[in-house]
């Protein structure tokens, strides 16, 4: 399958995250890659996608063939599944293609709740996924303390800042990505190791939202910075 | 069901570290009820002990039913399902009941190695346990290090020492525990939060048993210590 | 001496952060104790207070003194000393006080930078304030995110949400003391435990102010709360 | 100066740990190297080494002087010194000198106890190292379980093993170390990261030694090693 230059390819793009941010990109214009373990679980996230936006230009496959070609490739399945979907296109991967981690380890993992989060050996998610990536493929941190419900609400902006960590240039190319969703707005994360922080936050939010009676979700932004 | 005064349930007790564990305290004459998430199971595990240990007082349960009335509860589950155990005999436990922990946050967990460790929210599997466990019900962390294959290897003594954590009273009641075993020898390992060290030790003892390629399995021996 | 039934101790209220404090309940009109480790550090600093909230109701003594007493007691020395500080406060300590902990576990302590930060046994510099208080003494995390810079800036406000985290009560009585500071919104952060994740947020600031070239600091909001 | 090709420099060399070490390896014939912040104190512990074993092979210097052209460097000084030291003998450091990693981030460097840690960012303090030093110098992570009193008992052997973890001809170096000190083994740590594990080891043998009263220090040994 040849993917268009500026794919975005969605794995996990099934899930509450992942479809929204894929009906936000094809909202924005742009080609979106629908990947899932199980190709009729893409082909449904496919339709739920064109219904809300006629003209999405959106396919669904399973996630090796969603990665294959795709510039960038965000891993949006949960925690506990996403060492296994990168080893699952491993082989698929080439170098330059962009990995964005967007998973956060809640504890929910090993059956404690969803307000705490454990501790990756690697320091975060998003290392244990760069530690997994071959050689050349970039990993990038982003997109965890967005809201699935802001997201899918397309009626409304989401307000909330994207903390991107990662080497610079591959930063650079997920900041644009921001850019197509309104209300969203990228903040330089500096180093991918910085990931480990910034997954610590939506365990804060979780709880936030349950003490405060908040179904569609708090956001985060960052106040003092330059326009 | 009443139990032995002195019995001591096995939840997990058909997994390789479990069994070992009910083979040698049967072999030593305590009273051993193995549990499980499935009876057959169990059952099977009971026939197991019984053609080792011929006059074996053993006898097999759901996890539940297992964890009534014995004294002794050994939550032998590998990490994943540690706390979801706890929490499905949680209603069973009574105060004065003595949960023994004794898995590891290997991050085989989240589908990483089993080299390597997961951080736990509450400082380590012990302390997730007791953060689950009804008031009353008091935690003791041991036996990670012990080798399976060596546990089942009843002709020879183990050959290991055993890191116990936990309050004072409880730690004394699982050092008895420890002598029924040749060649385990328990060892004061402080309080409960000491098995965030303890169970890290697991995952380089797997390492090295990899690198040195001992499929029995190393110990662990502290020198110096007084008889 | 006798402290008055409002008054808030500010130990370490010499540094920046500690100061701008300072002033700034001292502006809303609430009386303020500086302690600091030397007297003469703490009576500078009261002039400097003096000269800019010329009414201020301020005075300064000695750590354990200016404990003696106040209801509540902020703990605003660097994260290295903390440990030492409440140590050296304990014995004036009574129940019913309420110790504020706002320091961060930043790596400089440990000869690294401040862009990244140690784990704590306990969890958090507040539990671990929290591990070495006298029991009755409740622990409140906050203030960890606000810039110094800004605080010290009486003419603005300061434009940043706390995250207070610790014993409910405990957490509104916090609450009320964002109130009196212009633009700081507190924000209920739950748990004691919780501090672990908002002391982490410091690091990310710090490097934010770095890359984005900030030297009055980032604040942070949380977007969608109710008013 | 000129240093033996095999000589091996210890910085903090005046410290327990670091001047058993010293007294070890002068004994064994080998050219030793003491450095320290300050001249005199090397040059102190050179004479103490020297009352202990008359025929060393030994001299002192300050710890860059120390480092220059030493094969093999170890940095035994306080974990809270650690990186301070690294840095200040980074501009002697080159490419093929192996950096020996012995300290423990004891929760001691943040004003908690010696039986507690805190956690690195990097993930241990060997690691620390490694991101301290410049490309081309190998950290290895050696002898943090030793005890500093055995190591001075010229007398008799040190029963302990030494985990060695870091790149594997690095770790083969310091392999060849342990063999000249009667009673320590060196055993295969495999990658540096496992530091992490070794290092908490010795938070829990310094509770066990304050437990069991042992104030010459226990040792650790494992089982099953083959010969």
């Amino acid at each position: 399958m040849a993917k268009a230059r500026d794919s975005i390819a969605i794995l996990g793009g099934t899930g509450d995250q992942g479809l929204g941010l894929a009906l936000r990109f094809a909202r924005a214009g742009r080609t979106v890659v629908i990947g899932s373990r199980k190709l009729d679980r893409a082909l449904r996230a496919v339709e739920e996608v064109r219904q809300a936006v006629p003209d999405a230009d959106v396919s669904g496959f399973e996630n090796p063939e969603a990665t294959r070609g795709a510039p960038i490739v965000i891993v949006s399945v949960p925690f506990e599944h996403t060492a296994g979907t990168v080893k699952a296109i491993r082989s698929e991967l080439e170098s330059g293609q962009l990995l964005v981690s967007m998973a956060v380890p809640l504890a929910t993992a090993v059956g404690d709740g969803a307000v705490r989060t454990v501790g990756i050996w690697q320091g975060s998610c998003a290392e244990l996924v760069q530690s997994l990536a071959p050689d050349g493929v970039q990993v990038v941190s982003a997109f965890q303390n967005v809201s699935a419900h802001r997201l899918r609400d397309l009626e409304n902006a989401v307000e909330c800042d994207v903390v991107i960590s990662g080497a610079k240039a591959a930063r650079e190319r997920v900041m644009e990505l921001c850019s197509l969703v309104p209300g969203l707005r990228g903040v330089d994360g500096g180093p991918l190791a910085n990931a480990r922080i910034v997954e610590q936050i939506t365990a804060l939010l979780i709880g936030m939202n349950a003490r405060y009676k908040l179904p569609e979700g708090l956001g985060i932004r960052f106040t003092g910075l330059p326009d």
